[in-house]
C-alpha cells in the first residue's frame, strides 16, 4: 500500500485564538480529507498578522502536498489570507477581473450597490485559480505551490463547505491520484459507544483488513467500516453490523437525517404527522421542515407553551392540567390525541417537559420530559428523566428522542402489517 | 502599552486529524488565556508521531513564553507527549516517584490493581513539576523551557479543565505579571462586515490605543473594541459605536441572544407574542424557547405548513390563498392577524416563503419570503428575496429576519410612546 497523500490545514482568524469562535471548519476538513484517503499531518491556526499566516502556510506546504486554508477572505483590513499567500510563495497580489465580476454580480443579484471595500476581495495572488463562492461575496482561490497546491476558502462554514464540495474536492481528485478507501457508515440511536464496542468489537477479527471506528455525535453514535476499495468481505461485514444493530440503526447515509428517515417511512405508508410541542418549543418541527419535501408528510404543528394554548388548540381538559400538571402522562396523551384529531392525520407526537433552569420540583425535577405518540391503534406514552446538562441539551435530546420514538413506532406498525 | 504575554496551544491526537474528535480543548484554552490577558499567537495540532509533536512544541516555544499542550498523556504506545517534550527541550525522561504514587493512589482508591502499562504515565521529563490529576489517571507536568514555561495536560476535556483551573491558571498568575485587557462587544443585525468597516473604520484613529475588530456570524455581525484596562477613551469610543450603529445594535453581551433581547423588550412592555410559521417550520419559536423564562412572553405558535392548516388554525381565507397564493403579502397578513386573535396576544409574526429546493416559479423564485408583523396599531408586511443559498440557510435567515423585524417594531412602538 503506497504512502497516502498528505494534507495540512491552516485556519485563519484572531477570533479563533481569542476563543470567541470554535474552529469547526478544521474538524470538517479533517474528516473530508481523511474520507478521500488523504492523511492529515497537522493543523495550525494563525491570527490576524500577515507574517504569522504566511509562516503557517509555508510550514503547511513543507509538511504536505495539499494545504487547505480557511478564513481571512473578507473585505476588511484584518482579512489577510491573500496577502499572506503572496508573501509565503512569492506571488504578487493583483486585481482579478473574474473575481471582481463575481462579487459585483452577487451584489447586483441582491439589488445592492457593491461597497468600495469589497474590491479588496478581488486582490488575489497572480496566477491563481479563482474559486467562485456561490453563497457569499468572498471568492476563494487555489495556487500551485512548490510542493503541491494551496486552496484558500472563506471562513463562514456554509460557504466553505459548499465550495469544498463543489470545487476543491473535485479539483483534488482531478490533480492528484487519489484512491479513497471504501467506507460504510451506520448511524445509531439508543446505544452508547461502549455498548457498540461490546457488540461489534470482534468484527476486525472476523473480517481482517476492515477497520472498525466509532464516533459520538450525541445523542447519535456512528459506526464506521473502512477498507481498501474492493475488499471482498465488505458487504458481508456490513450485513453483520446491520443485523447486530437492528432497529437502533436509523440510517446508512451521511445525508439522511433522522427526520428524513421518518419522512421516508411515512411516505411509504401514505401517512402524515403533526406535533404538539411544549418544552421543545418548535425544535422537532424545525428538524422535520429542514427536510426538503416535508410538506408531504408534516401536516402542521403547535407550540403550546402555555396551559391556555394546550386547552384551546389541543383540547387538553382543564381538569387534567389541574389534577396532573402540564408535565404528566395524562396531559401528554391528551395533547397527542388532540393534535391528531385537529390536524386530521394518522400520527401525532406530543412532548411536554421541564427544560430548566427553573420550574423543577422534587417529584418532577428539571429534565423530566413526557412523550406521547398516538397513531393507528397505537398509544405509547413515556416519561423520562434526562441528565441535567442544561436547557439546550435537554431540549435537543428531547427533540431527538421524540423523533426516534416515532421512528420505532412506525417500524413496529410496518412489521405488524408485513 | 507593554506587549502582552504570548501563549501558544499545542493539541495532540491522531483522532483530531482524522476528524473523529472536535478539538474543544483549544477553544476553551484560547478563551481562558485571552481572558487572563495573554495573547494567543497560534495553535497547532499534531498527530501520533513523536517528531511531529516535538517540532510543534519547539515551534510553540519559539513563538510564545507560555505553551499549553493537551493530549498524549495516556498509558498506550500512541501517548507520546512526555517523550516529545524531552526530545524538544533536550530533557531525559525519568520515572517520577511522585507521579507514580499519584497513579497508584487513584487505582487503590478505585479498588483496582494498577496495570503495568500505567507506569508509563510516570515517565516524565527530568526536572518537571508534576501536576496532579484529581479526576483521572494521567498526571500532567510543567517544565521550564528556554523562553518560558510549558504546561502539558491530559486530553479528556473535564480532566484538562479541572487541572487548568486548579493548577495552571494559578501557576501562570504567580509566575508572570498578568493584566487582562478590557473588551467591548457590539452585536449587529442589518449591516454587513464591509458596511461596518465603512461606518467605523476611523475609530482607531479617533481613539488611539483601541483596537477595532469584526466578526461575521451570519446573519449577525459583531464589532469588538479591545484596549488595556483603564484606557481613558474606552467609554467614549463605545458611545460612538453605539450612536453610529443605532437600531442595528441589538445586544452588547455575548450571553444575550436576539430572542433574549426581544424577550426583554416584550417584558418591559408587559406584552406577549405568537408566531405563525410556514417555511421556517418552528425555527423562530425554537429560538425563543431557547431563552429561559420565555413562557412569560411567548404565548403559543403554529407551524401551519399546509394550506388547510393556515385556514383551520389562523382563519386565512380560502379565497386569499386561491387568488394570491400561500407566499403572498395577503396571506402573510391574514396569518399574522389570525395568530394574534387566536392567541389573544399583543404581537403576532407570520412567515411564509419558498425555502426550496423546489416550489419556485418565475415570479416567486426560491428564496422569496414574506413577513408580516401585526401589533398594537401596527401592520408591517414585507416581501424579500433571499439569496438562494440552500434550504437551511434560507430558513435560518428568515427566522432571524422575522425576529429582527419584530425587534425593530418593538423599538419603534417604544419610541412612539416615550
Amino acid at each position: 500500500m503506497s504512502d497516502p497523500l498528505h494534507a495540512y490545514i491552516v485556519s485563519q482568524g484572531e477570533e479563533l485564538l481569542t476563543g470567541q469562535t470554535l474552529d469547526s471548519n478544521s474538524h470538517f476538513l479533517c474528516g473530508q480529507l481523511t474520507d478521500l484517503g488523504l492523511r492529515v499531518r497537522g493543523a495550525i491556526t494563525a491570527g490576524d498578522r500577515v507574517e504569522a499566516i504566511a509562516s503557517a502556510l509555508r510550514l503547511a506546504a513543507d509538511e504536505a502536498a495539499v494545504v487547505v486554508c480557511t478564513g481571512g477572505l473578507g473585505p476588511t483590513s484584518d482579512d489577510l489570507t491573500a496577502d499572506a499567500a503572496g508573501l509565503a510563495f512569492d506571488l504578487p497580489i493583483v486585481l482579478h477581473d473574474e473575481a471582481l465580476t463575481q462579487i459585483e454580480t452577487r451584489y447586483r443579484d441582491a439589488g445592492r450597490p457593491m461597497p468600495e471595500s469589497n474590491r479588496r476581495q478581488a486582490m488575489l495572488p497572480k496566477g491563481c485559480t479563482v474559486l467562485e463562492n456561490p453563497v457569499g461575496t468572498a471568492p476563494g482561490f487555489a495556487v500551485t505551490t512548490p510542493g503541491g497546491r494551496l486552496y484558500c476558502l472563506p471562513g463562514v462554514p456554509f460557504e466553505m463547505k459548499r465550495m469544498w464540495t463543489q470545487q476543491v474536492a473535485t479539483d483534488l481528485a482531478a490533480r492528484f491520484s487519489i484512491s479513497p478507501p471504501e467506507r460504510r457508515l451506520f448511524r445509531v440511536l439508543g446505544k452508547g459507544e461502549s455498548q457498540l464496542q461490546d457488540l461489534l468489537g470482534d468484527l476486525p477479527t472476523l473480517h481482517p483488513g476492515i477497520e472498525l471506528g466509532f464516533r459520538a455525535r450525541m445523542p447519535e453514535n456512528q459506526v464506521k467500516l473502512v477498507a481498501p476499495q474492493g475488499h471482498p468481505g465488505m458487504d458481508e461485514a456490513a450485513a453483520l453490523v446491520r443485523a447486530r444493530l437492528g432497529r437502533d440503526l436509523f440510517a446508512e447515509d451521511e445525508g439522511l437525517e433522522l427526520a428524513g428517515a421518518i419522512g421516508q417511512l411515512l411516505l411509504d405508508r401514505g401517512e402524515r404527522v403533526a406535533f404538539a410541542e411544549s418544552c421543545t418549543g418548535g425544535w422537532v418541527s424545525h428538524l422535520c421542515v429542514s427536510e426538503p419535501g416535508s410538506s408531504r408528510w408534516l401536516e402542521r404543528s403547535w407550540v403550546t407553551y402555555s396551559n391556555q394554548a394546550k386547552q384551546d388548540e389541543l383540547g387538553v381538559r382543564a381538569e387534567t392540567l389541574q389534577a396532573h400538571g402540564a408535565v404528566s402522562e395524562e396531559t401528554a396523551v391528551e395533547m397527542a390525541r388532540g393534535a391528531r384529531e385537529a390536524a386530521g392525520v394518522d400520527w401525532a407526537v406530543a412532548i411536554t417537559g421541564i427544560a430548566g433552569p427553573t420550574g423543577g420540583s422534587p417529584d418532577r425535577p428539571v429534565g423530566t420530559v413526557v412523550f406521547s405518540i398516538v397513531g393507528p391503534e397505537v398509544e405509547h406514552t413515556r416519561r423520562l428523566r434526562l441528565p441535567s446538562s442544561g436547557r439546550t441539551p435537554t431540549r435537543r435530546f428531547s427533540s431527538f428522542i421524540a423523533l426516534d420514538m416515532l421512528r420505532r413506532q412506525l417500524l413496529r406498525a410496518g412489521a405488524a402489517q408485513g
